[in-house]
């Protein structure tokens, strides 16, 4: 329903709407020159009991742009494309931006079709299902540049007092899983020297996790799982099962990160007779957003006479994908409390008017007046 | 039918068996005098995958005593008592110790007949239904003294290389609940100066529980159960449940240990910004025992040329609650690896006889030899 709703607002803006075998839906607008578009691009989706501006403000708010050029008979030289990435949030179909990746090429069709819900439901019948498979003819672009507006779900901005930040890319991440082994005993006749607790052990990991990140600008660094077994009052944790998340801009120092949470394990288990093993499973490498791009944005929020900061992103954005395709560039606004994924985000009426400013104005930059 | 054959064992050794309302049963050897009783007490209940040394020892070593004063032909001034404790473990009808409990009126026989176990089925029914709810005039006594022998649970006599320890009674148990409240935030948009992170926080308890311990003299300090929430690996944690478990021979101690964490959370809570509520939920004093029993078993110890040395019982037992009937004392054999509440429970039969031997010396002195 929610697709359709917006399939009808692009139309009655005069978008030529198309979707393609991802259901990745696109709304063009002609250019008066024969150039690859200015996509202007986010998601509609969202995460259960999750809030109104994740995702569809940035969708909304190129719609808004392409009725604002309408409005005042602003013709443009390239093409410009509003996009609607599917399954960005990846809450029924893992992963997280899926389709944008699959139109990246990060992703094999087959593999994306395939994808299967909590129900056992295939992704492609879902979307068949639905009416909104596609043609692979029919995908966004060919692209020359694309921007993502976005709220920016966390407190920096708040914190500053801005209502818009410049994005200077998306910072890496990588993810640990972390077994600790040490030996399950009666929490009674158990004399300290003798313990092997495998819970005071991760409590000096969870600790250093902390303290690492907080020594390294711009890095960010959480145990958000911890699981203690067999998890009992009067029992020593004889092993604990935990995560580590560090991000940070630049892929060297999150390397060095690892290493230095290693280098802290290893003394842990020397000292505590706790076994430690680390699995780094996964990581997202950084992806720094064109200089030239990130100029644009800045220049908008100039000639706007708004505040601003530069800021990286901390999450996933379908952006991240896209840029492999073509130069992309990203602008957040403000989050009440940084709140997201939740009914309570908010982002007030001003700076959401504040950031389709800053995306007009740079798409009317990027997609070149037709008009004089 | 562990109990029918225990019946059977006892009464070949010539005991006289009963019963009282809640199942402890007794085998009565008379003394030639009129003299209130020595009780050789312990339980033949265990726990789901139990061993087979935890309690069965301590009756099955009593009525080895008995054997042996048979085969002797000893005769004592005193009756002595063989007692199994009915539920010491607690495992199906909780809390532990319900019957020796009962008897030492620390619960009301109402109290107990009600228990359920997990089928919704009651004490009494139960009892009943096995043919051994007998009758309140065959308690176990009058006493004079109790001893009771067992295998010590814990690895303290292995690593000091010593088959006996001689008990100087049952520590104090404190239990808290912890609950940390910081603020649920994405791991990646949120800076590190800006988290309250309820986890990072609860590190700095897991550590201040383990390093107040090792800082006080005879006590143990043990974090069991610790629950993050939402334990997801790219949130941070908003909120922690966690349990402290201090224990001590002396209640004063005990009482400093908690004022002591209480601070330190204190102080948590300032730098943190999380909340954090300490509720310190149930508390079981220090049990010593009688000086002049702890001396009868460490003269039996000596007798027999057996190292042993002193240590305080970590784990709760029978003897605690038989204390308030009469002067009681415990004897602790060396529990490999110091395991305990599993199958790989294990003590050496050289043990167990060392074990079984001081209680035959302290037993033979305390009931009183009536034959030259």
């Amino acid at each position: 329903m929610g697709r359709d709703l917006l399939r009808s607002w692009m139309e009655q803006a005069g978008l030529i709407v198309r979707f393609d075998d991802f259901g990745n839906m696109t709304g063009r607008r002609p250019g008066t020159d024969d150039l690859p578009a200015l996509l202007l691009a986010s998601h509609i989706d969202s995460v259960c009991n999750g809030g109104r501006y994740d995702g569809a403000y940035g969708v909304l708010a190129a719609l808004e742009v392409v009725r604002t050029l309408n409005d005042h008979g602003i013709v443009t030289r390239r093409p410009i494309e509003v996009v609607n990435w599917t399954n960005e949030e990846g809450v029924r179909f893992e992963p997280a931006m899926l389709c944008s990746g699959a139109v990246a090429g990060r992703f094999e069709r087959s593999y994306v079709y395939d994808r299967v819900d909590r129900d056992g439901r295939r992704f492609e019948d879902e979307l068949r299902a639905i009416g909104y498979l596609g043609n692979e003819q029919n995908r966004p672009g060919p692209a020359a540049v694309c921007l993502e507006l976005h709220i920016e779900q966390g407190p920096i901005l708040e914190a500053a007092g801005l209502p818009v930040g410049i994005v200077d890319g998306i910072v890496g991440i990588t993810w640990l899983d972390i077994t600790l082994d040490g030996r399950t005993d009666h929490a009674g006749p158990s004399p300290m020297p003798l313990r092997r607790d495998a819970l005071v052990a991760a409590a000096r990991l969870v600790a250093g996790v902390d303290a690492l990140a907080r020594a390294t600008e711009g890095a960010v660094g959480t145990v958000g799982r911890l699981i203690p077994e067999p998890n009992v009052i009067n029992t020593i944790p004889g092993r604990v099962v935990m995560s580590a998340d560090f991000r940070h801009p630049d892929l060297a120092t999150l390397d060095q990160l690892v290493t230095k949470l290693e280098r802290l394990a290893a003394t842990v288990a020397t000292e505590s007779g706790v076994a430690i093993a680390i699995d780094r499973f996964w990581t997202s490498e950084p992806t720094p957003f064109p200089p030239a791009l990130v100029g644009e944005i800045e220049r908008a929020c100039s000639d706007l006479d708004l505040a601003s900061q530069h800021l990286w992103s901390g999450a996933g954005h379908d952006a991240k994908y896209v840029q492999t395709l073509c130069p992309t560039g990203m602008i957040f606004v403000r989050s009440r409390d940084g709140l997201s994924h939740a009914e309570g985000e908010y982002s007030s009426p001003e700076d959401l008017t504040a950031g389709a400013n800053v995306l007009l104005l740079a798409a009317h930059s990027l997609a070149g007046s037709a008009n004089q």
